[in-house]
């Protein structure tokens, strides 16, 4: 690895000078390797954190405090399985209030219907509650056939992304391997979502009377 | 129908007062009828329409302008069908920058494997082209078989959310209807975002060496 100066830094990460001496001051970026008194090299990790939490910040629209957690928790856990799922844990919002108890049953109902094996009362299980009561309190409850479909069809994309994750490079370092799954999280988000948004009018331009 | 007062129009769409008169004044939320000179009745269409600005801003975290761009899209067509269209339209960003001809080929190319209909340069198209751009410029493009994973995949939730749309209420008007389905949508990709998280979690768990 050729350590790099702050100049190519920017332009291999896509983060202007001026966002990454911000991020170096807010400890976002882990400091480079001093060189005389007033300038610092880099390496790979860096314009790995860049990408990251250049990501999390514009695509996933996070605060700087979230930005934290997320690479805390990604930081915490010594074990490579452990840190990614930590992480992921924290792009999931803490929820305000406790789910109900009707949408806490719907949840457990599900995973013990498709045999997963997450937590029934973990952070990703408690947002899935929150998000059906808000549709229940907008008078539009998700009917029990539409989530089970929804939980089967996350099923295929979740494999595919594991399997380039172990499969791409299995000499990556912890650190990159943990960068590489939150970041592809993230800035894959919003494929499957523009997707779902273009299969809807798909659908419509076939379906709906007066489409055309 | 009914009509009711405010502080009834606030409880039943859990929108403080204080906020529906801010969305009053903000011409998010058209005036209810006149009793008086200091009293108003509103009707469902007012409890609706809350509904949907309560989720576009906090569950969708727009600003007013994104809201305002989504109501006038709703409103700006006769047909129901292409109401919803453009207004699920403006719940894409508009792309900052111009895609590359690279991503813009590869959806053209996914949208013609699959037999879709959708306008390849339309909004939606941009904004996938976008998304595929931004991992390519983190260094981690999506690969083409895990993009068309992702394509299949969403085709039986959006089946089933148009399934219900159109089966649910076929009373409804044009302003119900449209509100409806974005809000639908809307209040739905939260659940199916933490559906993969979940997947991902599950598979973790069984799969990655060092799990627990």
């Amino acid at each position: 690895m050729i350590p790099m100066w702050m100049s190519e830094l920017s332009s291999r990460s896509g983060v202007p000078v001026a966002t990454v001496k911000f991020y170096l001051r807010e400890r976002l970026l882990p400091p480079g390797e001093a060189v005389g008194a007033t300038r610092a090299r880099y390496g790979e990790a860096h314009v790995r954190r860049l990408r990251l939490v250049r990501a999390l910040v514009e695509t996933a629209g996070m605060g700087l405090e979230q930005v934290r957690r997320v690479l805390a928790a990604m930081e915490a856990e010594t074990d490579l399985a452990l840190a990614i799922g930590s992480a992921h844990l924290e792009l999931s919002p803490a929820p305000h209030d406790a789910p109900s108890d009707h949408s806490r049953a719907r949840v457990a109902a599900l995973l013990a219907g498709g045999e997963w094996v997450n937590e029934p009362h973990g952070r990703h299980a408690t947002a899935l509650a929150s998000a059906l009561d808000a549709l229940d309190a907008a008078g539009q409850p998700l009917a029990d056939e539409v989530l089970a479909t929804y939980a089967r069809a996350v099923r295929a994309p979740a494999e595919a992304d594991l399997a380039h994750l172990v499969a791409d490079d299995p000499t990556l370092d912890r650190e990159a391997a943990t960068t590489y799954a939150v970041l592809g999280t993230v800035l894959t988000d919003p494929v499957l979502l523009t997707l779902r948004r273009m299969a809807h009018e798909d659908l419509a331009r076939r379906r709906l009377p007066g489409s055309s």
